[in-house]
């Protein structure tokens, strides 16, 4: 894919994820892999309004993380994340949402460790999964300020649930990717329904 | 009607839907009937984000549920359930969602085997409904990986309860249809909008 | 005002409130006052749904609710609500909205005859109200399917409660007006507003 | 900053904050710091609807909180909260919502006289904040209708909290502001977050 492919999806991303209301602030981040090896991302911009993107806030980082393209600024603060996942998964596209839901549900299952999601036919919009009795956990990490130390421990997560789809930083919001540009906004919308569904379930009194 | 205007009504649909949430990742699934007998349809095709639809992500398909028109393709996956429904009612349009309140209530009343209403004067949005008075049973199936299986149960409770105007799939979303490409539209947001209010009077503590 | 000016009016809240999810369905009806007297409304026509209404779906009506301009087609079922209010209060338009927390809310607070809302600084948004210490009380009454006893019902209620601002049908949504247009849409978004405001509080386990 | 570069703020952050719900009626009010020394602001005009703000919507006014520009009109009802602000807090622009969410949880803390916010990553969008183990106090003052009363209480409000990034008014809504018009917007964007975040922790049955 090349740079200017790339930075075009994640301007379309960004408008569609702020109108759901999944990036407050200039909170969330998203990245496309240019070139898989040696690693190259296309990747917002830190502190830039998700809706309202252009170009000229996407970057392009190798795999120290740091800018290697002509377009001036910082990329995201949580860059090394994204690096972290591209080298576990054959990802295409790397998408972290802060949404109300996901905040809400990476705290009440933080200290379990992880959200259990069983028996919701919108599983199988997850890739690979073919029926809704499948059984998702989306790990939950404590968030870090220590990037560094957080992406090691998304590394060993990674490499924990070698089948997860996704996972949570506690109070922080959602982490998740594709194989394609495509299947990471559709895994993003898929967790973000059913975090949402399980959160709207364990608060209503028919729950037990 | 003609294969291109039924596809031009499913395109502004998957735009309408995907604006409320009702369509998210690439679920949900919407047809028009383009010839009654034998029957053809306009059917989406299978993992399109319904948002985005463009006139090349609509097939058609005959009584078989296969494909049959010049659109490159899979026709959804639930088509069999679509052709169902119209060979049971005099549908011009069979449309699935796969909201989030449609998939908690079909949780909640799953084990009654279907959602009652009655009192509401959204009822009388459905076809043939003259007063609030009006009790509508939505049926509630458990969802099911084998669509063939599906479609017979489908069958089974269009002819158990010949009056329903929509049913539920455990965990899965609604299914409507209308005997215009209007009123189908119209059946989902009536149904949507009575499964979001029943769900939130359940939820409360005056639901008693 | 033209009747085209009016017809515009009606279009634009129609846009508006479908974007809010205020008229689901065909849900909903609008009126402007063309002349005072002898009184002429442009209203909606019966079973348009709201956010896709052309000037061809405004008719004109007079004092016995029947249609009396060029535009062919039945007006709204709800023409003599419209009619009772406008012969009540120095209306210039009738706005009719049916969301799920009207609904909810008139159900909630059927059986006491209506809401009391206080406390509040939305509620000086409410035509003469100048200090959240205000009390309004939006009357609550029976929906009925007999629409001549419904609007004898609803002129009773406006003479029994002069300072009321809107009134709810129950289990059926929000009935308000406004001296100006503007003021109308103003009084549906205002009472909208604390209607869900005063549901989720009464959610809340905080609200004793 | 000029007054048209100021004037074409506020008409997008009307037409942003109006999408969101956050300014029903004619509810809200925002300013641009024009002129910092004698200062000039430019405020939205009393009772304007924010979604359809125009360029003569906004008016210029100095430190007395009367209009001095071309501009007919009232400037908004809540201008001096305004100053008070500019005057006590390096701020470029001062943004007042009133959601649904600040209002519940104005209403819920009122009585400990502030919301206390920890622990959430996206405190990080607070100017100054590094860290989501940070702890916000966003203080709640009572409502009230003499402003000139209600603008010592701000100052005193802002003097006892020096580091504080909003506050509310009970039952009324949200003021922050920011050292450019974007800290602002994305202020108000963070604070809506974390009050609606906070509001549905403590509505839920695992908040203790």
């Amino acid at each position: 894919m090349t740079f200017a492919d790339a930075a075009a999806h994640l301007v379309r991303i960004g408008q569609r994820f702020d109108a759901r209301g999944w990036v407050m602030g200039t909170s969330g981040n998203f990245s496309v892999v240019v070139v898989q090896e040696p690693v190259r991302l296309a990747i917002t911009r830190s502190g830039t309004p998700k809706g309202e993107l252009t170009t000229s806030d996407i970057l392009e980082v190798g795999s120290e993380g740091t800018s290697i393209g002509a377009t001036p600024g910082m990329p995201s603060a949580e860059t090394r994340l994204h690096l972290e996942i591209v080298s576990a998964r054959p990802a295409a596209a790397v998408l972290h949402t802060h949404s109300i839901w996901s905040t809400l549900m990476s705290d009440r299952f933080g200290a379990r460790g992880g959200v259990p999601i069983q028996g919701y036919e919108m599983l199988k919009g997850l890739a690979g999964v073919t029926t809704h009795e499948h059984r998702e956990w989306i790990p939950v990490l404590e968030n870090d300020q220590d990037i560094a130390r957080l992406a090691m421990k998304v590394g060993n997560t990674l490499r924990e649930y070698p089948d997860c789809h996704a996972f949570l930083l506690r109070r922080h919001g959602l982490y998740t990717w594709g194989a394609t540009v495509q299947e990471a906004v559709r895994h993003v919308e898929i967790v973000e329904f059913l975090l949402e569904t399980v959160g709207r379930k364990e608060a209503a009194p028919w729950r037990s």
